[in-house]
């Protein structure tokens, strides 16, 4: 199975970044990949004023433009995340689309991003947003994955939960920052790996140094050992890797940890 | 707080290992301790035949020794583990005892070690062992720590768990491979630091190649940023640390991680 992270720059012009995304889900498919990934808020500044702005409805143009790029690409796309409005609400959500355009899942993040680092990155994602009620996995020709949403990492039993739900791989679309990021983005990414025993991998915007919120960028694959495949640097570009599902068979059969979990 | 970890040497002769522990715990207080960590099975080989030969009750003659090693150099001591014999059943134990050698925890291994990788390291601890029901905390005069062995470490609900219990550090008996340390040690113990915030101590015995299972060594701690504080080899000796229990109300206040989980 051949996946391609798109490490798109997000400029704040949602038009623009919108057909930037459309032609590298093309490329990728290019080379030959089978499912695209664009990273979180790939079309909407990072940044807790303008979600309200840049919000959509499920079905609206941004859904309408991702369901295309799949369809016209025969491509299955996992695409990013946008501010998803309901009603009086607004989630950061992860729409999944399959090679017609379908949907095939809807991820809304779990865990919103509320920090507040002495010295560092200050972010309140509840201030406009809120948190998804649910787990994600959606069922392909390859197997079943899952899906996250970058601070969500932080927080190892959504992912038990979703390997649980079959899983061999969990979809990120996350951009963590420039305190973070070198502390614990590889560190969370092979962690969550070698926890569930299955293919971790992080789509994360280019880093735009004139953003409020830089993201840390180091789009990342990491296989069901938790050794990283291939991480990308802070640049727009893509991350290609091949992934052999019948790893995580492999893995979970020589170290049997989910079969030893014990009631806690 | 000062904290030492005893990388002892398992030589498989069980009074003499048990001298060299208690000249071990001496030698820590005289550099300042005011907690020594014994490593898992430090005064029996790590073999699952070995286990019922080795084993005793509490109250016994390991536990007996354990508790003066407290008494007489008032110190804590988190005394690695053992094969503990109750009843019909063995379990690989880890006690704890206060400066007056008072036990004041007991926790048996949750999750045992049963593994066989291709081309490296097998073992199956529930050939001879059984494994304990519950998580175990203890209190101190500098605050609340909890308790895990070896294998727990790929179980992040246990710390999860036990943090709830209010541990501000794991200190963590264990003896990893050459096999699975290289690949999961460092990872694992920075990992389960960063998801609760919390210190983790890994306690582990010197490498001794003539044995049948030859431990990776590599004493370690890590702060609650998921930094590694200080790291031994694989020689036997000692390392000593001071924790900054204040760090982790720091971290956790300002990555406000365990307050922002949701029910899964």
């Amino acid at each position: 199975m051949q996946v391609s992270l798109l490490q798109q720059l997000v400029t704040g012009e949602k038009a623009q970044d919108l057909t930037a995304a459309a032609q590298a889900v093309a490329a990728a498919k290019g080379r030959g990949a089978d499912l695209a990934v664009l990273p979180e808020m790939f079309c909407c500044p990072y940044d807790t004023q303008t979600f309200p702005v840049y919000a959509e409805e499920a079905g609206g143009p941004i859904w309408q433009a991702l369901s295309a790029m799949a369809r016209e690409n025969q491509i299955w796309l996992v695409g990013g995340t946008f501010p998803e409005r309901e009603g009086e609400r607004i989630y950061n959500t992860c729409f999944v689309f399959d090679r017609q355009g379908r949907q095939a899942a809807r991820y809304r993040k779990m865990h919103l991003f509320d920090i507040h680092i002495d010295g560092g990155q200050h972010f309140m994602e509840s201030e406009t947003l809120s948190p998804g009620e649910a787990p994600a996995v959606f069922g392909t020709e390859f197997g079943v994955f899952g899906l996250a949403v970058c601070f969500d990492l932080r927080f190892p039993t959504l992912f038990e939960r979703t390997a649980d739900l079959g899983a061999k791989a969990m979809f990120v679309p996350a951009a963590f920052n420039r305190t973070t990021g070198p502390r614990h983005w590889e560190l969370l990414f092979r962690s969550r790996a070698v926890d569930n025993q299955l293919y971790t991998l992080g789509a994360a915007p280019a880093q735009n140094l004139s953003a409020d919120y830089v993201s840390y960028g180091h789009s990342i694959v990491c296989d069901p050992w938790g050794d990283v495949v291939a991480q990308a640097g802070t640049e727009p570009g893509a991350v290609d890797v091949t992934l052999d599902l019948n790893l995580v068979d492999e893995v979970r059969r020589q170290l049997p940890v989910r079969s030893a979990r014990r009631p806690l």
